[in-house]
């Protein structure tokens, strides 16, 4: 049952919140300092806004400062018996945005802690804290002239950095396995203390943010998707630039040859050929990336239709599927990856295009002169897309990829998109369901084909990426995009994503990551996985201070 | 304190063990079978046995040969309160061999759950249980003819492929880094219930041993260095076999110049040119690997005269230090490895060659040829360490590299040397001190200069490799090889692995995994990680029943 912020405003103005909190936020206050904490209606409804088109209303909002204050926020919430539900910068978009779990919960918004405390230019490392975002870390690092890329995810250049990792996020280089390449956190426990991991916790240690695993249980993995502590640091590595930068883009023109294509693909990754993570998209990834649903022409249909999907694509001079990757290294290696690339493709129905940044060039000035021709638009197009996916995989965030969000959105991309792109102010609607596949063709198919009819029940357009997130499995990211005004495409969209949901749970492709509506659904017969989670939770946190219900979904039951 | 064996063979007779214990003897029995539990004086005292002359006496070993009956022993632990302490095969030489941290405990032996459940040649992942050796799984490789190799590790054809995981060791390959290579770990929880970690939970889940990671908190990290639970299976991932190796091999003449070939080596394993995890030896740990110390030409001298070990070097064909490591991929990429390898070393006193299969049959064939001249001697050691050096990259284990802990053992190699290599019951004297290092010549060079004079001074041989484990970071391993049967050497022995440990340890050079006998010294100062690691056993196994005192240095304080 969905409770509408305004009926959630209604309670805790007896409950919760309101006046019956006023020590609390006096202490809050005395903690952090007055004005970073705003208990304001604006405050509370600003941080309630959801992509997923199901608020909860926070008690308050705090922004401490550092750690120490992080650390007095846990006593205070001990002592007053109120939850606390942190956030690196609030933008987890699609699976929950800055919405706690459950209402009435104290947000404590990271953002301001947004040091860069240190790099490391011959061990490429930096040390950053939750509120580094994308972008000015990529900033930092050319600003200072550093030889290093960051990986990119596609959810905008304003997103934290650690947040996405501590939700095992996945980037587009060869370091988007990105739990794989952070060492030594900071995490402030439910008690006060402060937690360090690896070889942190010994003051002398020199390699903390070089050897993640440290001696004894290795513990990081325990606070990435939980509510068991409030990371505060982490070491990230950087990725040395390479001489040679290549992005390949191919082209597979029918949705049924897809299959053979991921095939012929996967002993280049399994070989390590292919070191970063490729990304395989339909049709609707890439058209969506330029404008939003053509209302005027679709007319009462909420689905493209068949030949003005066609005609998009056509434009777009894209197929059915578009797979985008990059090959790193030195000019010599790279050509040997290319090679093997090619190889690997023959006879397939893909079309490989190699882009670097000369052939860029030359295709922007093309297009130039080909001006508003139908050829000069689709090479337009083309090179719009090589050079945002081009500077992602050199470190250069992007927000292009968040445009599917924007789909459904009545009046189109506004104004800032998409730099300032931000789903949630802006009204759009989205769900994501993530799940985890073989990295086979028959997958792919078969997830296709058990997806497809149900976004076509509810009048959904389907959005889908592969992501070869490892030598061995594909993450998908089916995307929901609705009209957040429309109440009745509202209801229609929660029913389709609940649908292919459990479709692919039941088929046993169980998501990577789930938004804060299918917390719940994740341990549906209390299996000792969960029953062990919750038994840590105990251990480390017996009051239930920091996020209740984050993957905990025996809570509240 | 060091107690004997024959004192706790006292002690039990009147206390843990003996007669006292016939009631938990017969239950035991009656869930393995008689024959599968063993109390006698013989067995307790061959598990005994310790490279490191620091014996524990076990109450009884018990050898269960399924996962039911792991639970079954769990349960009665619990019913008798007894200590389980599980070894996969118990060959965890220089760490504690087979032996509990504490005596009168009962030794869990699961070499006997040795099969491979199942291999995917497509996807390249195979799933085993604990007893499956290094050897097992190349030869079913092999015999099945699959297009993999194993990653192996040095320490010898027989031992446990999961209880180094575990223990975080690390191999060879481009898979060296073992733990990222696993999914989906099954454990028997203290409780008696069976954990399934990753998306293992989920009965219906496809990608269990294809993504580790699963949904909500990441918990295998836990299960690594730990006393949490009994790992009776595991999904390992398999490399799959290239087109091309190439061995390549470096010598430094000079002790002084070491640092700065490894610092010119550490961009081409930060940008990924080097995908194996290449190792730095120094001269003993090749020369060992041929011979024992040379009592009779040494005197009176336990660690080798400068002269006499010139000398040894000379006809051994190496420097000071060797470098060696695996190039793979296919023809083209291997060529383009080399060439930036070639490149990065010129200026650099490394002399590297480079091994292809036809090399070291043309090496073989010319040393034949050569006979028992000096040279042909030399060129006889080089392929030979080339041909052993070969088979471990390419996934045939090999026991070569265990020799060093022969190295001061009366009687020199045993018969069976090097493929039934026991080192505990070959009366081999073996301690081993792992410091990290961060990956640069410095770091060598000071902890370098840091243990050898404290190796003089106690009248040791200084053995030591340093491999680079990650991208970012060097495992040290430093040999304290001693006759054990030698009263005083053993003492020294120890004393100079103390002072070793203290020294490194307090120059922030920690450890990545310590022997039982210093299991208590990993938290001299009750840090939170620590407390945060004991809150979790006290979830868990709140009696304690796992392997006490097993990374639990609070234990018995």
């Amino acid at each position: 049952m969905t409770v509408s912020v305004e009926q959630q405003e209604r309670a805790s103005g007896q409950g919760l919140g309101g006046e019956a909190q006023a020590p609390l936020l006096k202490a809050l206050r005395e903690a952090v300092g007055t004005t970073q904490v705003r208990a304001d209606s604006d405050t509370r409804r600003r941080y309630a806004a959801s992509t997923a088109s199901r608020s909860t209303l926070p008690l308050a909002v705090v922004t401490p400062g550092c750690q120490a204050e992080v650390v007095a926020l846990v006593k205070l919430a001990a002592q007053y018996r109120v939850a606390l539900y942190p956030v690196s910068t609030g933008k987890n978009w699609g699976y929950g945005d800055a919405c706690a779990v459950g209402a009435g919960q104290l947000i404590v918004d990271l953002s301001r802690m947004n040091r860069i405390l240190s790099v490391d230019s011959e061990l490429a490392y930096a040390v950053i804290e939750p509120g580094v975002t994308q972008q000015q870390l990529s900033d930092y690092l050319r600003t200072h002239k550093l030889p290093f890329w960051i990986d990119c995810t596609g959810a905008g250049p304003d997103t934290s950095f650690m947040g996405n990792i501590l939700e095992r996020g996945f980037g587009h280089s060869p370091y988007g396995n990105r739990l794989q390449h952070i060492s030594g956190l900071q995490v402030v426990l439910a008690n006060g203390e402060v937690l360090s991991t690896g070889f942190g916790h010994y003051p002398q240690a020199r390699t903390t943010h070089l050897f993640p695993y440290g001696v004894g249980p290795y513990l990081d993995g325990l606070f990435t998707q939980s509510n068991f502590g409030i990371a505060t640091r982490v070491g990230i590595w950087l990725m040395p630039k390479t001489a040679c930068v290549n992005h390949f883009l191919c082209t597979v023109e029918r949705h049924a040859d897809i299959g053979a294509v991921i095939d012929a693909l996967r002993p280049l990754r399994l070989d390590g050929t292919l070191r970063s993570i490729l990304h395989i998209g339909n049709d609707l990834r890439v058209i969506s990336g330029g404008r939003v649903f053509p209302r005027e022409q679709a007319g009462r249909e909420t689905r493209l239709p068949d030949a003005l999907r066609g005609e998009l694509r056509e434009r777009a001079g894209i197929g059915a599927w578009a797979i985008s990757g990059a090959l790193y290294g030195s000019a010599a290696q790279v050509a040997a990856a290319r090679a093997a690339l090619k190889q690997a493709l023959r006879g397939t129905a893909a079309k490989a295009s190699f882009l670097s940044e000369r052939k860029l060039r030359i295709g922007a000035a093309l297009a130039a002169l080909l001006g508003r021709s139908a050829r000069g638009q689709r090479l337009r197009a083309q090179v719009g897309l090589g050079e945002a996916l081009f500077a992602m995989n050199r470190g250069v965030p992007n927000g292009r990829f968040l445009a599917g969000a924007y789909w459904r959105r009545r009046g189109g991309l506004p104004a800032g998109f998409p730099q300032r792109a931000n789903p949630a102010l802006d009204q759009c609607g989205m769900l994501w369901v993530s799940p985890i596949l073989p990295l086979r063709g028959a997958d792919v198919m078969e997830l296709h084909a058990m997806v497809d009819p149900i976004f076509k029940q509810y009048g959904f357009d389907l959005f889908v990426t592969f992501s070869m997130i490892n030598e061995r499995a594909l993450g998908g990211v089916i995307t929901v995009a609705y009209d957040k005004e429309d109440p009745a495409e509202v209801e229609r969209a929660k029913l389709c994503y609940q649908n292919v949901f459990e479709r692919v749970m039941a088929a046993g492709y169980i998501p990577y990551r789930v938004g804060n509506q299918s917390m719940s659904a994740l341990d549906p017969h209390g299996d000792v996985y969960w029953q062990t989670v919750a038994r840590i939770k105990q251990a480390l946190d017996p009051d239930g201070l920091i996020a209740p219900g984050r993957y905990q979904p025996g809570f509240g039951r």
